[in-house]
């Protein structure tokens, strides 16, 4: 789909040297933007949103008893903020439960461990020796076997970083260590935490097993409990007891739940933000993801207030069941494959409750509405990044589909203290950082959402 | 008993005017002063004992298998750092286990919530409605069976102070609370966690139920959750299940560990140094209270290191079972009543491993060996502060009985973000702040032991 480049062009004219300003349309759009982004900062919506998200419904494992209420709840808060269509889409998935963990170390140092079991771990017991791999290619350079009857534990720090870059090297060995772990022969699998907090808080997050593998119970230490494993068995060898009840119990049916602002002129044509409904069961979810909800049903909300709709609908997805796979964004954009030509750009909030500090899209920043947002973004202390960023995950089966995506870029400095652990509450969340995100997200939407201009989408075929 | 001034005055003068410096002795005392506060800068021995204990032993309530393997530990230690004398003294105490606990919300906002049972409470498990009470005069002021069937829920916040004095607040709804809400008619108890932790740690510490009272379920909250619960209370009436798994089971005989470095003239006479050994089970008790036994045994060991032994003895006592009421400190000062006299001054280390910052005495500030430790310690930063401080807990039955004091206050901003909870773990302590802590002890206990000076311990006709 490629529409007429119109106000798009004189959308960037104007906001990069408003004193030329001539025809009345285009100011209007620029005063407006101006408007938005001062009203999303004194608004508190999707701090009340998140507060809400995390008192009522708390932890939202996908496909728990909570899973069920934060859907009802999220269509009741799209109504009550405004919306005018509200609407679920079924999203089923195989179900993990997490009853109970536990480890300690046996014998002459005998004391407990903090741990949590890894999302996708089998349960069971295991008391065995340790061996320490300070990293994943550690352990995968071990010799078959090696670990037969053992515990493979990779004890790898993650530093600490505003892109949160460092998640790659730890999500992988949460990924992929318990599958080389059993390739050794281990009987069970422990990780330092793929975190950067120092408290006694441990990071669960999904985890798989290569086809063919008989899976092993595995979890993650805290940072504090690791140190304290690696003091150990600086001394001599360790043998740990750990106790794992989880694991994988039939299939549920969640829902990826919807809400629009109709567009007045261009209806089937969609700017969609997106956020994630579903948690990790330890915290409340507050900055994974309820503030993505928050922000995106906030920055709907302020459109929706404007004296009319914008020219394209909003649709703001707040996706089910992210955490174990992207299980709502895959099955949206299966269901919604046809449409992909339709979705004009799509966002996601999904990395905390940081500011927003760069901008970036897929159709680059020399497109003259990404061009535009840019400048409108800059008060806000948002700068464009060419080059950087990337589709958020549930955005990321739509962009594989084709679909043109932009990324508002967290400060993530922070994130990994509070990410898929028990302090992931309320309490962590900024309310002055969150209303600049609503100010970025409404901007943003508002100004893709007037222009008439393409930013790329078209179908892709998958297969090629 | 009362010791001629001789050295005390000397050292006085020297210390405040060294210029004028004539006699010998004096001279080798100062420049000995300074000395031994370099060394013990430079020493890595107070942090090798703390990571020693904490990651050896780790978590030591008194009564579990642990605590006989610190009171073995601690008696290797005081060896290994070359003590003259170490002996042991039994201790015998009703002992408390925690065994397993857990709490959640029921009905439409169901969630967990982050609790341990305080120190003391009974086992049990209760559903039951909550009422919020905003202090422990709140709770009092209750009508007598307003809370029939309930749960009581007191919820103070603590303001952080360097010198912790918020604790009285805290510590008096831990202590009271729970026998307050009995005479209400609460079936349970729970607190905002006596502390200043902002994450999902619970703090536990001891309570106590009056005479007479059927003891009842009681456990404290962490903050995010006790401001969780309040947010639902907000929104209505909020039903809580609390599961205590934990009481009393019998007695258990522990030992205060006592190390000393023999005086070389009044070898009868005390400077004593405390810290206590056991700690509660949540964290590995780094900070309560394996810091002060780090830093009183390591002051010790420089004292022992000097070309001659001290002219009093140095008595390090590692004591037993402090958190559930000072037990180990009253065995001793039961044991030791006839010497009180003999125990020149003591002092403890227990506020954790923050730098020091005041020094007082019982004997004033304006006593000659007082004043000269006073003189000694400025250069690390340490100012007299007359009228502040007091004994230390384990200090405090020997003070009852007569024993004169000294106080290094310590800089507690942080210590209740870890005190009592499951952060209290090694890599919290600052081994650059424990050294300064030890150059501090050290210096005070050698000025304190080379001084013929009285610091005014008389026994007390404690009936009186």
């Amino acid at each position: 789909m490629r529409l007429p480049l119109l106000v798009s062009a004189c959308l960037l004219s104007l906001l990069v040297v408003p004193a030329y300003a001539a025809d009345e349309a285009v100011s209007a759009v620029a005063g407006s933007t101006a408007v938005l982004r001062e009203r999303a900062l004194a608004d508190g919506t999707a701090w009340q949103v998140v507060e809400s998200l995390t008192s009522e419904i708390g932890p939202r494992l996908a496909g728990s008893e909570a899973d069920a209420r934060a859907v009802a709840w999220a269509q009741a808060k799209f109504r009550e903020l405004g919306y005018d269509k509200v609407w679920i889409e079924p999203v089923t998935f195989p179900k993990w439960e997490r009853r109970g963990e536990s480890a300690q170390v046996l014998g002459e140092y005998a004391q407990p461990l903090v741990v949590t079991a890894l999302g996708g771990s089998p349960g069971g017991t295991v008391e065995a020796g340790i061996v320490r791999f300070d990293s994943l290619e550690a352990l995968q350079a071990a010799p078959a076997g090696s670990l037969a009857g053992r515990i493979a534990f990779v004890d790898s720090p993650m530093e600490r970083a505003r892109d949160g870059s460092a998640y790659g090297n730890s999500g992988a060995i949460r990924s992929r260590g318990p599958s080389e772990a059993i390739r050794k022969g281990a009987v069970a699998f422990l990780m330092r935490s793929a975190g950067t907090s120092e408290h006694r808080v441990a990071n669960t997050g999904i985890t798989r097993f290569d086809e063919g593998l008989a899976p092993v119970p595995a979890a993650a230490l805290s940072l504090p409990d690791a140190d304290q494993l690696a003091r150990l068995l600086a001394r001599g060898p360790v043998r740990v007891r750990l106790a794992l009840d989880c694991g994988w119990d039939g299939e549920y049916t969640s829902h990826n739940v919807i809400g629009e602002i109709t567009g007045r002129e261009a209806p089937q044509e969609l700017v969609l933000l997106g956020a994630h409904l579903d948690s990790w069961d330890l915290g409340t979810g507050a900055i994974d993801d309820a503030s993505g909800i928050g922000i995106t049903m906030a920055a709907g909300r302020l459109l929706g207030q404007l004296p009319q709709r914008p020219r394209r609908t909003i649709r703001v997805v707040a996706f089910a069941n992210e955490e174990q796979g992207l299980l709502g964004a895959r099955e949206y954009a299966r269901r919604h494959a046809a449409d992909v030509g339709r979705h004009v750009v799509a966002v996601e909030s999904d990395f905390g409750a940081g500011r927003i500090y760069g901008f970036n899209t897929s159709a680059g920043l020399e497109h003259a509405t990404s061009a535009a947002i840019a400048e409108a973004l800059a008060p806000l202390g948002i700068a464009p990044m060419p080059g950087e960023g990337g589709p958020g995950p549930d955005i990321s089966p739509l962009a594989a589909a084709g679909g043109a995506w932009a990324w508002l870029g967290q400060d993530g400095t922070h994130y990994f203290d509070l990410h898929h652990n028990a302090d992931d509450t309320l309490d962590k969340v900024d309310p002055d950082a969150l209303a600049q995100n609503v100010a970025a997200y409404a901007v943003f939407a508002w100004l893709a959402a007037e222009s008439r201009e393409d930013f790329g989408s078209a179908p892709k075929d998958q297969d090629g």
